[in-house]
């Protein structure tokens, strides 16, 4: 977030494979997975339901109401990358729209993740490219003042590194340190096969308070039961 | 909202029949049909579009971040029951997913007013298992402090008593008061059947300034034409 | 915003064919056209996606609570018109729903513009009565004091002018001055020509960077590539 | 919340001593003392900083831009009251000024709480009249639509009931059902003793850690230490 | 708000007099005076409190975290006049500081209202120079892109024509229309000298139910008393 | 943000003397002097007017409703240190109050940032230990869940690491990372230089546009002046 005007092009990327591979456990059970951290803020939202993605982050930050940086960051985009765009300050117009979504299309982008406003949100739902941002405005943006690309940023509340596995769906962004992907895919593995036969005993009326053996905790916490 | 630790199990439900009539009217008749009062917060939102439901409260106080309560109310669910969930201060961590969702629906729930966060929203949306929340969040919660079931709380902004009348649609939420159920049908009835008729006359061009008779108060009140 | 208790009867509006002609841009399209002004806040959304429209503004003024004057600007609606109200202060009400609709539609109008809540939304969209809101509420409202009807009004932080064109869809709601309509649609017709190609370069993988010549404003800017 | 247009003249107080006794511990220790419930919601802020109080509650429920029934309630205020104004809707108006300040301290009220907005702070400083409102704001209000008063009411999220304490100074606002009056002032007093002696001795540089015994406990949840 | 990049250089003001003394009787009963309108949003507030001031506008149109603007609008200040600036989208940067402030007050300036973020307020304080923003930010901003100077502006949600009278007080801040100021005046003095009598009576305990008469709309409306 | 359950306990600390050296400049002058970036969210106020300090950071990571962490970070403050505590999801309840004030202020700690809520402020006011935080609130808080102590942090939307140097004051909370503590230190002392002769010259006067030399580039710009 302390370096301006800087374009970092040789950057470390997650294990592509594992980080492929976190999409279909899906940001909440990734989220917990690593512990429950790693969440953007409940603002960022898809501009269009029923996407369920992961990939490697390409950072970039932004100044208010100023988009010249994204044209910046399209060069660096490789195959499987998402773009995470950060702001100096808070902001809500419309910085990226089918033009931009084109571009990073076509070299290898699967989603922009951005801590600001979209637009274009009708074609970008026909052009089938994901979006998750915190507002949708018509209004258009300038290209005067430099941020960077590929540094370390917050975005809506997070930390990113260049590199780090993201993992978004219709639950939220998460973000998963490239370090602890294949830590987090693991523990992701075992938690989702082991939903799979709690959901068959919730199905059939078991209480989640026998299942999880709960009664002895909540009666120790002084639980009282009145008729 | 001042009782914590405690658990009511046996609660007084509003009639059954009469609050699974209020579904067909909505939120807005019932709403106008009680006086214009009984409306959650406008914050709270469906989590997928579409459902028009009413079910008999019952209710549970929780902490932020601590979904322990939602286990303990679940064993208090009867067929036909809406579970309404309120918090001590807000958050909006995704205390509710697709495994409560199976034990609630086995219990015989009908939905959940969450005055919080909920996750899983796409399985939820396959299994049609419909929820009002403030947020939508991959972040889990622990199990840690006690809250209590079937007390009196405040669900964004309003007063709900375990037993009272929930309708919920896309428009929002509206608690009926148990004791007022049977004279609120009776009312959204008659608001209703009126209804028909005037959407036929203004469907036509007639003015509601004509339909209501509303002419005369406003040159009263002073309103000036000018051409 | 300042005159209260009057209704102006004649007010002129944009030239028909040019406001019509708006419609195919969008909003995004239209406000860079006219300079990267006239957008309403972008808390302003569709009730349902999907719907792209222009007309010819009937603005009304209200107060929180009171839906009185939407019965008065009923009749002041002619073919063509898209309602605009305002609020004297901030409030999230339901002040119009499906017989207000109906009536809307009857007049000639094509859609409402409202800095507050609308209820019915399930019908609204059945109707295909498009509606952009900063809510959805079923509170209802009274009838009880005089604002006005087609005096300028701040509608979401914009100035409209009774006569003026509007352009909405998913991305927002854009004013265009009457006096500029024309103008306004020219540069939109040019500028949507001149994004056809661009779109086909960007395809193909060729960057903004080079098809806007941005590297030497970038190299001037002081932009420093890091390998 | 849901009676409209009923006044309730003869409510039953907490009682007063143990009341007015509560004032000198202040909201948080009081907040403490009844289990850490009965906050109101933290947008609730004092208009001027400097005010410890307690008080018994009036209620009254208005309606948006609506101050007809503070002067309702007026005539039902006694020695030791405090006004506690509730919304059926969000709503920032300025309901209250020096008049009806004027009005309410004639009739023995200490203060008024009220989740919407308040006008003349200057002049309400002057006179030493404290009120905790959500915003401030010179938009006046109008005498049309009957609300309540001495109904149970949700003020910014808590349940008032008619009679119950109220404890508010510059860290919020805190509501004490009057039947725990006596029992959540003897847990203050204690918890203020207890107070001075931690104090003492967390100021000699004894850390928490050791004060509260919590090294074992944060060692059994898996703490550890880096050097 | 729709012409850009223009600087208006002969502006009429409202009279001097006139909107000198609206100062004494602050926003509120300014804005009774004209009806309830013309109050800017709520969420803007004095930096400092104490000040009661009025004055003549010369508004400015700024982009997000651009303060070009702000300096070209100095060299159109009079004595008398408060700077109006509005924004083309919401932002929170420091646009003002003590530098301008003290360009300002060089030029004749009494106050700046800013629909944005101000910073160095100790020393502003110091300088005793008001300011009312929407925020308080340490980030500065750059000087890239062109708005306007007096062009009719949207501040906060309010219409402000360059000349127009502005009265502001910790209460909040006030439009006046330059043709209306005489009139405002004039109603403002009547109020005012109303209200002293009011106060008085009400101190000695009188009721406004019975000051105002309100007794019989209010039984008309169907108040009901239960004792 | 990543790692729980883990106290880092020695961190390298900003120099002493430079991030001292930093307090008499304030957070705007500051966050110029790095470019313009490290300002903490302006929903960050002071709990009482007129501190501005600087100091190096010893970081903590917190759970919503949770204060457990603080105790244990109390251990590690050292003199001339600011504690800054983030929040694994957004949360307002009020973690520190007198006790733990008195606890920092007896290890060396200068203030708290907390991106949380704060009590007792009228003692923290008269033991004038300064507090910048999101809100107050009564609403105490448990010890059940860890969190980290001297991890890299995202604290109100910035990124702060364990030893950075934070400035505070009216303005808001800067944080200057410990690499480039002296040279922001040096920019900052000839900014400030520049800034007397600068406020001299516009006291007299001497506009922007000239002492600046901005006329041309707003005249290349297109500025049109009309008359």
């Amino acid at each position: 977030m302390f370096e301006l005007g800087v374009v970092y092009r040789n950057i470390i990327r997650a294990d592509r494979e594992a980080t492929d591979a976190l999409a279909s456990f899906g940001s909440a059970t990734v989220h917990e997975a690593q512990g429950r951290v790693g969440l953007l803020n409940t603002y960022m939202r898809p501009i269009f339901p029923g996407t369920q993605i992961s990939g490697t982050a390409v950072t970039v930050l932004l100044h208010p109401g100023d988009n010249w940086m994204l044209h910046v960051v399209a060069e660096q985009i490789k195959d499987g990358d998402i773009v995470v765009a950060a702001l100096t300050s808070p902001n809500t117009d419309g910085f990226f729209g089918d033009l931009l979504a084109t571009s990073f299309r076509a070299r290898g982008a699967r989603a922009l993740i951005i801590d600001a406003g979209c637009r274009d949100v009708k074609t970008l739902q026909e052009m089938n490219f994901p979006v998750w941002s915190r507002a949708i405005s018509s209004k258009g943006t300038v290209k005067e003042t430099l941020g960077s690309v590929n540094i370390p940023v917050v975005c809506a509340g997070m930390l990113v590194q260049p590199g780090d596995a993201i993992v978004a769906d219709d639950d939220g962004v998460v973000v998963v340190p490239k370090a602890t992907v294949h830590k987090t895919l693991e523990v992701a593995k075992k938690r989702e096969a082991n939903e799979i036969e709690k959901r068959a005993k919730l199905a059939t009326g078991i209480l989640g308070l026998d299942m999880y053996k709960l009664r002895d905790s909540l009666a120790d916490a002084g639980l009282r039961y009145i008729d």
